[in-house]
């Protein structure tokens, strides 16, 4: 029977060997573990890229995963290391609002880390990835229960990913982060657009379509995304040139 | 014993999370596989470039291997899906020549995937890697038939690759692509290369050598490749840069 | 039992098809390894930060752990290709300082690769990581004593890795490369510096900290990093960029 799934985001860079450090760590404690790189080049410290990938990502994976998340620009300071657990999976990383998506998850616990007996001794002041996330995370992989590796809370801070606000038909959103090919996620849900709303980001009209090779190319493009969010994108280009801008871009759904 | 080994070749981006939901899918289905990055962040859409790295890397795995191949810039449109059977390995990818390695090979059969009770449901319009190759995928490294999982069909799209133009002892080609030190893969294999041919790159002599060490620094310079082709490099530096491009310079083989 | 780890440092590019490669030969002689990358986005030919790499990882694997190192810039020439054997671990690489890391533990042992039986056939002139060193890091981790591997020797090419240089309470080193937040390595270890030291970075005072989250935004910042070295940085942002490079940077602390 193959061993639990860990899997790892950080912004730590696929070739800093802090990587390979922290899977050290996790195969010293759970030899059979099966490792799944998820995103290790983020933008450094982007806690929102971070989320808008665990969005996408977080619950394809088994009942019994554990995603192990280290964004933590905060780290050595008083911020909290914390787990989740939360439909079936686990997530270990600091309280920065990374681990927004399981908390936000009907029924989620989250406890803080202050178990240092299950650290890595000596924690160091610049690297819990390795010194408390990784080795906790390896211990609710091997199946310890949540609340053996803390106390529990209810203050655990939430997703820092702006909500939409719906205003009428209306609704205004913006975007959150490109991918390789430029394509723009969103904050706005498939469930709030209709057929009827036409769509602009940052002031340009973006034309609707059902899948890329429908549209002409070099405009803006707006789609329901595979993740389930209104997406942005451009036919055989990159809606972040076109926009100017990855992040942070207003776009508005409206009913003409 | 250990599962079937199935490789992932894509343009996702290693960090964009779209890699990690391919291997949701393809662990919920076959837990024990052993999942083999081949390369995630090759040019966007460039079926090209994800050809010269499939040409060299496909047929070095073991027997009952299958390489998932996503460079898909017609995701949602007619293009067909298709799996591939070739020297005792499978290919699962989109109809649009990026297979062409796995179907000009000797024995080579191909099918249309259209059993959609083996995809994930529902079928997005933009993430076919996800919805409908990677279950085939799974499928086809747990031993399901290549005939169970679509239509057979003689018609697939060859690969995209240009052949060299062989005139007399001259021999015509271009490079293809750039690896990550500036080197570049061509379409000349080493069988129409004899030991008098001179050659050039870009109209600009290449010397020939028989490793990267015995060259003079700073000059292009022509060996046989580790592939099996010619390439065309520079020694500590980058052949790339000399010639300002990497793909489509012409290269030039004759006998003086 | 899971098999035995193999580790992958390289210089190769992740998306070249070069490390998918030597993952076939590796896989195809052993096929239960647990194959972890540590890196393969090393600046081409780099030795030097390969080595900064390896010195922060290499112990913190498991005891049996094989890693492969292959940054080759003499591939093909009479540099010689070595395993090594040190503190319960296989490295094997080229005899370019690469491995000195191993080499300079105490009780570390080394072989020069002469038993062609053991490697692909045939060698290529220029891919000794895939023809030479994986089936050799293959057998090695597979339980094929050193010994059997190749001809003992004692004069391998020790780290490229400029020491220290102390001058009374003085201290004078440099920096080694950047991480992805452009956190700058040193070859100054931890137990050369006292609290009383002051530390300049390329003749630009660095702030005394403990962790990046205490320092100044925008200013120079040293620590002692997580792998036990001086490492100087800036909180918020990249020492790389404030000083304008990565390496080669001289760092002198003092007591005043």
């Amino acid at each position: 029977m193959p061993g639990p799934i860990i899997t790892l985001t950080t912004d730590f860079g696929s070739s800093s060997g802090y990587v390979a450090e922290v899977k050290a760590v996790l195969l010293s404690a759970v030899p059979d573990a099966r490792l799944v790189d998820v995103a290790h080049d983020l933008p450094p410290q982007s806690i929102r890229h971070a989320e808008v990938v665990l969005r996408r990502v977080a619950f394809a994976f088994p009942v019994g995963t554990v995603h192990l998340v280290v964004v933590d620009p905060g780290v050595g300071t008083p911020r909290r290391p914390l787990a989740v657990q939360a439909r079936g999976l686990g997530f270990v990383g600091p309280d920065n609002g990374v681990l927004g998506v399981a908390l936000a998850s009907p029924g989620a616990r989250a406890v803080v880390l202050d178990r240092p007996h299950l650290f890595r001794e000596p924690v160091s002041r610049t690297f819990h990835g390795r010194d408390v996330f990784a080795p906790v995370a390896a211990e609710l992989a091997a199946g310890l229960p949540l609340e053996s590796l803390g106390t529990a809370i209810g203050d655990a801070l939430p997703s820092t990913l702006p909500a939409p606000r719906v205003e009428g038909t209306r609704v205004r959103g913006e975007t959150l982060a490109a991918d390789a090919f430029g394509n723009l996620a969103t904050n706005v849900p498939a469930r709030l657009l209709g057929p009827a709303h036409r769509i602009t980001a940052g002031g340009r009209p973006a034309e609707r379509v059902g899948t890329y090779g429908e549209a002409t190319p070099g405009v803006l493009l707006a789609l329901v995304g595979s993740d389930g969010y209104l997406e942005i994108a451009a036919r055989d280009g990159s809606a972040a040139r076109l926009l100017g801008r990855s992040d942070a871009v207003e776009v508005v759904c409206e009913i003409p």
